[in-house]
Parts: C-alpha cells; sequence; structure tokens
C-alpha cells in the first residue's frame, strides 16, 4: 500500500489537469504577446482562466496576476513595496519565503515586527494593534501554517489594520488554504494574496498573485508588458491553464472536501489515542486546518520516523518540505520552536497532511506501521 | 495552409516534449525537497536534467540553475550583481528584459554604457574596450539579437572583457541562440548564461541559468533552499524535463537544422528579389543568424502587413513580441531604429523567423500571399 500524506507538500495533479496541460501545450502555444490570431487565442484563453480565477475570491480579472508560485508572490510583494525606512509587521513562522526575503530586507533597512503567537498558534491581535505606526507599510500573515495548519482570523486581523492606518497594506499569503477555504478578498479587505497551483493538484511552477491595486507595488521581474506591467515574461498558457482546471475542481468542493479530511483527521488522531507519549500541535477544532495534522512523538527523532515509515510506502513530513534541510542547523522545526515546545517535542515532529483523494483505510494502516515503527524506534533509543 | 514563421516569439512545444511534461506530472509530482522516496525520485529527475543540460554548454551539474524563464534570468544577473556605483555595459538593442531592468537600476545609482553598433549591427570592439573601467562588475550581451538576427562575436567579446579587467563578469542572453548555436561556455569564458525552454520547442515559463560562480550574485527569489540557495520555489519538474527532452533533441541536430534554416531563408531572400523596395536588415552570411529574416517593406506599415498575412494563416511578426504593444509608442522597433534605418523601414519591418518545423513550400506561400498584399497595400495608401 502506498500513502500519500504529504499534500502541504506538494499534491498529485489531476489527471483533468494533466490533459488540459497537454492541450495547452498542442493548441495555445502562441504567444499572447504576438499580434496575430494564433497569439490573440492565446491571449483569450488567458483572460479568460484570469477571469474564472479571479471569481474564486471574488475579485475581477484586472486584480490577477500570473507568475512562477508562492514563492515568487510572496517574494514580489515584500520586495515591491518595503524600501529602506518602511516598517512590516509579520509572524515568526511565515514560510521561508517571506523571513529569508525579510532578511535581506532588513539589511536595507526595513524595519520588521514579528506577532507574538498566542499558545494556540493564533496571531495576538493586541500585539498587531499595538505594533502599528506611521511607519507600517505591510501586514504579511498567513492564512494557513503550512506545518501545523492553524488558521488565522483574518478579517479581524484586516480590521484592525484599517482601523489603526490609512497606509498599511494587508498581504496574505494564501498557499495553504486557497482552494480549501473560501477567501473573499474583498470582503476581508486584502491588498495581496498569494497562490501556488502545486498544493492544490495543479502544475508546479505556476501560480498567481491578487492585487488590489499593482501602481502599489514595483515588480519583480521586469521586461515586456506581460501581466499588466507587474510581472514580465512569455506567459506559461498551458500552465496557467491547468492550474485553472485544477482550481475550478477544488473551489466547486471546498465544503465537501473539508468534510472528508476532517473525517480523515478525527478518524486519525482518535486512533492515536492508543499510543502514547505524543502531543497534538493542531487539535481537531477550527482553529485548524483539517487538512493538516502535526504530532511530536516524543523520545523519537521525526526524520527517522519518516524514514521507516518510508520503507512500508508511507510518505510524510518532518515539517516544510523547503526548510527540511535547513532544519537540521537549528534542530528542529522553527514553527514548532515559536510555539515554545520543548526540544524532544520540536525534534519529534511529524506532519501529516491530507487531500480529498486519501481513503480512511490510509489512516489504519499508517496507524499500525506507526505504532510498529515507534514501540521499534523508541526501544533502541533505550 | 497554415505557414508558421513565428519561432522567435515562440515555438510549438514537440510531441516528445507534451508527453515527457505528462510523464513528469504523473510520475515526478513529489517535491524535490521532501525526504522520502518519492522527493528523491524527483531530485534524481532534477540532477539528471540538469547534468545533461550542463553538457550542452559543456558545463558541470553545479552551475545549472532551473528558473521560469529568459526574463527572469536576465533580472537575475542585473539585479543580482548590480550595486550602486556599479557600472554596466550593454548594447542598445537588448530584449526588453535587460533594458527595462536597467532603467530601474539606474535609478539606484547603477551606471551604464550602451556600447555603439557597427553598420552590420555589431558591436564596436573598440568602444568595449575603452568603455572598461575599474567599477565595470557586468558585460552583458546577447548573442542573436531577437528581432534582427545578428550574431555576436562572444569570443572577441570575452577576451577583450578578460584582457581589460579582472573584476568585470560576462553575461550572455542566450535565449535566441541555445539549441541553435554551439555555446561552450568554458571556451568562451562565459560568467552567465540565459536560457529559456519555450524558444527550442521546450515548454513555457521555464529556462535555466548558468552561472560560473554562484556567491557572485544574490538571488532574486529568496525563501527554501532549492536551487543550491540561488532560486527559491519548489522546481517544476514537469516543465524542467520537458526543457530537458526539448534540449536533448535541439542540440543533437544543431547543423542539421542550420542547414535546413540557411535553405529557408536562401530561397526567401532570393524570392524577395522580385518585390521591390524593400531592405533586408539581417542578410544571408555568418554574420546573422539563419533563423531570422528581418526585412523593411517600404511604403506600408509592418502591423498592417501583419494582419493582410495572418488572413491567409501566415503567422509573423513585426519585431519582439515582448514588445509588440510598447513600440506603437515609440513609432516602430527600436532595435531596427539603433542601426540607424529611416523612419519608413522602421515602420515597414517584418520579422519572419524560422524553425527546422517549417518547409520550402512554406516560402512560396508566403511570397506569393506577401506580393499580393504589398501590391494592394502600397495602392491603397497612395
Ligand atoms: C533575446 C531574448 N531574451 C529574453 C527573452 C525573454 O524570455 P522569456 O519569454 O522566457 O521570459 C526573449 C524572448 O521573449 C528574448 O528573445
Ligand atoms: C505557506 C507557503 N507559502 C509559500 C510557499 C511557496 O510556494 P512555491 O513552492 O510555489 O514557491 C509554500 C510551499 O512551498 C507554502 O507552504
Amino acid at each position: 500500500m502506498e500513502v500519500y500524506f504529504d499534500n502541504s507538500s506538494t499534491t498529485r495533479p489531476f489527471d483533468e489537469v494533466i490533459d488540459e496541460v497537454a492541450l495547452g501545450m498542442k493548441e495555445f502555444y502562441g504567444n499572447p504577446s504576438s499580434l496575430h490570431n494564433l497569439g490573440l487565442k492565446s491571449e483569450r484563453k488567458l483572460k479568460e482562466c484570469r477571469e474564472m480565477l479571479a471569481k474564486t475570491i471574488n475579485a475581477v480579472e484586472s486584480e490577477i496576476y500570473f507568475n512562477s508560485g508562492g514563492s515568487e508572490g510572496n517574494n514580489l510583494v515584500l520586495k515591491g513595496v518595503l524600501k529602506s525606512g518602511s516598517h512590516l509587521i509579520t509572524t515568526p513562522f511565515e514560510h521561508a519565503s517571506i523571513l529569508n526575503t525579510i532578511k535581506k530586507l532588513e539589511e536595507s533597512n526595513v524595519k520588521v515586527t514579528y506577532l507574538k503567537i498566542n499558545e494556540d498558534g493564533k496571531v495576538d491581535l493586541e500585539h498587531l494593534k499595538e505594533s502599528i505606526t506611521k511607519e507600517t507599510v505591510l501586514v504579511s500573515v498567513m492564512h494557513v501554517n503550512n506545518e501545523i495548519g492553524v488558521v488565522q482570523d483574518l478579517g479581524a486581523i484586516s480590521q484592525i489594520i484599517k482601523e489603526n492606518s490609512n497606509r498599511a497594506k494587508f498581504h496574505v499569503d494564501a498557499v495553504q488554504s486557497y482552494g480549501k477555504f473560501q477567501i473573499d478578498v474583498k470582503k476581508l479587505n486584502i491588498d495581496f494574496l498569494t497562490v501556488s497551483a502545486h498544493k492544490f493538484h495543479g502544475p508546479k511552477g505556476v501560480g498567481f498573485i491578487y492585487i488590489k491595486k499593482p501602481n502599489t507595488l514595483s515588480p519583480l521581474i521586469e521586461g515586456g508588458s506581460q501581466e499588466f506591467g507587474v510581472r514580465a515574461g512569455t506567459q506559461n498558457i498551458p500552465g496557467i491553464m491547468g492550474m485553472g482546471i485544477a482550481a475550478k475542481i477544488v473551489n466547486a468542493l471546498i465544503e465537501e472536501n473539508y468534510e472528508k479530511v476532517f473525517e480523515i483527521k478525527k478518524k486519525f488522531i482518535e486512533k492515536l489515542k492508543g499510543i502514547d507519549n505524543i502531543k497534538i500541535n493542531s487539535p481537531l477544532n477550527e482553529k485548524f486546518s483539517p487538512y493538516i495534522l502535526n504530532v511530536s512523538f516524543r523520545g523519537v527523532r521525526g526524520e527517522v520516523l519518516l524514514h521507516f515509515l518510508e520503507e512500508s510506502g508511507i510518505y510524510i513530513s518532518t515539517g516544510s518540505a523547503c526548510s527540511s534541510k535547513e532544519r537540521e542547523k537549528i534542530g528542529g522545526s522553527y514553527v514548532l520552536k515559536s510555539l515554545g515546545l520543548t526540544q524532544d517535542e520540536i525534534s519529534g515532529g511529524i506532519r501529516f497532511s491530507f487531500s480529498e483523494e486519501n481513503k480512511e483505510e490510509e489512516v489504519d494502516y499508517v496507524i499500525e506501521i506507526l505504532s510498529k515503527g515507534l514501540t521499534f524506534l523508541r526501544r533502541i533509543k533505550k
């Protein structure tokens, strides 16, 4: 049996997506910037995708800009908005594409406030309010955290920003939430929203960013006038078409899929009761995404457990895939660290991340192998 | 009959490329940063592609960095190398992703010298030599110009740079030459080389950059440690695999393909002798790429001729696709302008760009329609 419980890292593209990308490569290879029919055909297809994607977040077509994915989107917003002297407010557990970009910007005299995180992983809203100053130009908060799945209250955050500043813009990294949670950029008063296709069964290397007012930021990639001057480079139409199909499929089933993975997570947590010395870092409640279950197995190293599980065809993660090679340096996940876990809990942290394609039976299998593994690994460690 | 003579704008992906991308999406969807088998499988595939691509330019695997295409590659080099006070040497007819990026960098006190261009479109090597100063950190010259196809003598340029500076790095935009001309980065002493897959029948939205010493530049997209820390973001493995196949196919046939398109261009130029009041901006000699034929049709507007031809299924371009919507502002191509053409010649400029998939018969058809079009358009203009 093969069980893929690493969907927050990346997902298997839907068959419809694979077909659509192939169709795009066959039929829509014209350059949308070309003035002839083949170019116009591609441009029309681009527009169609833009309109469709815009609707999924209650935006309009001209607010959707295609790019190469989440890391590019996050870099564009930070580097495009923040100048020397600017003040940014964010959290200590954003994705590496936010945190590492900030480190670089701090060298150019960008000031940063990292918000306090409550015990349950939520941003301290009082601290947010106190932190906003006249120099605050951007607040960047991820919707769903990629390691523990905590869901931030975007409405509350947005309200505090707008009540306390008429300057600060609100950026949401929605890479882990788009297609899984309803997002209404108008209602939530969001200025920038980052999305990446490969997290919802779309192709890799393509994403989009919602931008309310494009004149508020300078491009990361300059050149031709593609994407209304916000992002140069010949558009990846087949990839965009594939992303469009994936978005269509997942957005039509947000509630059903939520229920499905909720049941999987519920069953998993119930079955985990039979295993001792663990800590569930993402409990089953509305504060956490049902797509992510993060558990600390005390007395084992996450990496070792990961390799034990893969021997039985079970694919999981110790945290963020992107930082999995860096994390050894800091002795485990910086996200778990920021939540105040013990070193043992940090080092034994495992992320199971689900997709609506997973089956409840897979949980039984994983629990069975997991129990065996823990018994074995904890014994040899003594 | 349909004739696609707009291959410098973008190409039709090979069927093998479409199949490979589909295979990649089905079989190699694991995140190469994941620590489990599926991740390793993807990582191994990445390495395989990197090695194969490296060989095509006489580089080694660790010098190849995947990205989203030519515009990103060009932006990375310029923004990653040039700092306030740096001096850059380039040409006035680089691609928009170079020229527009430079405009932005000039605001941050980067100094720029635009090399004089000889009548035949070649860089004035004396001027290059004179322009190199102690502050010169980068010389950026495109290998083959995308509008007129003039081929620069990279060896001569490189030699002048290395003889006159031990600091200046050499960047080559090889987007229009990779897979069409032999490029040996070691022999030519190139520090950075930009490549984009969709120009040689690969997928859109993917490319690579050769970097001799990655520690000499700061990343454009920061975040995870993908691509050895030079470019964050989950890699587009299916796209990279597709690029690999396309590169394999074209690089194995460089000479044959050169001969094929040379014959097409030769025939085209011969047949053009029957049409009066034209100027060939890219003659049939070794100074110009046989893949590009740029002709000024005096007394007609390029756009009008373009639309006349598309009525008969002929797809061509008035210049660079990327700037086709900007060019109206400046009354035609800045490339033709930089060569000192008259306004009539600039406004009547047309680029026919070939692929080894084109057939000689297509030339007969295009010439036939072209003659009709010119007779008609020149008559109504009088
Ligand atoms: C010479 C040259 N450089 C760079 C580019 C940009 O490549 P891409 O469209 O992949 O961003 C192009 C084509 O558009 C080009 O012709
Ligand atoms: C929350 C979050 N933001 C950004 C990214 C980066 O997305 P991409 O891999 O498309 O660059 C990821 C995933 O890698 C993520 O989980």
